[in-house]
């Protein structure tokens, strides 16, 4: 009977718990947080996914999501639209657009392939990359791909279908080597390969 | 331009990083997963929030969060109404009643008397829990608070209001000891004289 009466505040840590990062624990104790403080946090939390529910819609242009179609990142006239950075899904272009390192345009796949998970190229918005490669005034592709089996296989794919369809873009990947901060002892030995093989000349100081 | 219009995601991401065991990062992967499984998890969870927002209520009773007032546990039948258990908040009750050890009544403070944030004995429900203590069937009050001065300092403020009110109740408090599975040389030494002070005969074999 307990049970049963305190369904809804029991299937609200069930739903939760189903985030990323949260576990049946931490799930409890945002609920418990939840009840205490109503009117600061649950309102708000509620108005806020309404939000994003009602409001954010997928790019039909580069696949990014946002509250205008198309996005703004695909709107901003600052932007070099001669460059595309293609990503597996839009976690990556915001972790890409916090480095503010990059001011050309994207495009998200939607994920990688996967033989593993039944993900063919057809299930990637592939062939639309193709077609926005041939539009003027795209003039290279960056491949900003996981480092793993998956992402590189697709990048791959991805430098292939570009050279068939003969477009004229230079195809790019992010570069490997050691990460800034990086202790050479910790590193394992693929990356550090790459990063010996990559080494680059110090300036001259004169 | 761009985070004007991401300004609802953004938003998402930032209450959800004000839950407790939720930072930015993994505010912003939660909100990932909820973008990309709308129907499985966001509308879902908007569901579970606005059920609890507008269904769990404060038991008039004992304090406990439910859907109904009183609340499923004072309503049970099959419950010990002489013994009530006073915790601190609705996640220690949650607490004793996953360890199935417990089928009394509970009474929640909301909250330990706090010099440091101002919390003193009429900002918890210690009137209350008096009254009930002096009315029949109760007798015994157990007293679950945290075994801190907050928590300790509370208790005995508890005792002696009920020792003034002449209520005809025993009090007690849970045992302190070596917790189960607790390996002896990390336990903190308050623990351990604790444990050797209240040291039990082994039952005899035969």
């Amino acid at each position: 009977m307990a049970d049963d009466s305190k369904g809804s505040i029991e299937r609200l840590i069930q739903t939760l718990a189903r985030l990323p990062g949260l576990g049946p624990r931490s799930a409890r104790r945002a609920v418990l947080a939840l009840l205490r403080r109503r009117e600061q946090l649950l309102q708000p939390l509620i108005d806020a996914l309404v939000a994003v529910r009602d409001g954010v819609c997928r790019c039909s242009t580069c696949g990014n999501l946002d509250t205008t179609d198309p996005c703004a990142v695909c709107r901003a006239e600052s932007r070099d639209g001669s460059l595309i950075c293609v990503v597996e899904d839009v976690g990556t272009l915001w972790a890409i657009e916090r480095t503010r390192a990059y001011r050309g345009l994207y495009h998200v796949l939607g994920g990688t392939l996967s033989a593993l998970e039944g993900i063919g190229p057809d299930d990637l918005s592939i062939d639309a990359l193709v077609a926005r490669a041939g539009t003027p005034p795209v003039r290279e592709v960056v491949l900003a791909l996981n480092a793993t089996v998956d992402g590189q296989t697709t990048a791959h794919v991805i430098a292939e279908r570009l050279a068939e369809a003969q477009a004229a873009v230079t195809v790019t990947r992010l570069a490997h080597g050691v990460p800034i901060g990086g202790e050479l002892g910790y590193l394992d030995d693929g990356t550090l390969s790459a990063a010996m093989r990559a080494r680059q000349a110090l300036p001259r100081t004169s």
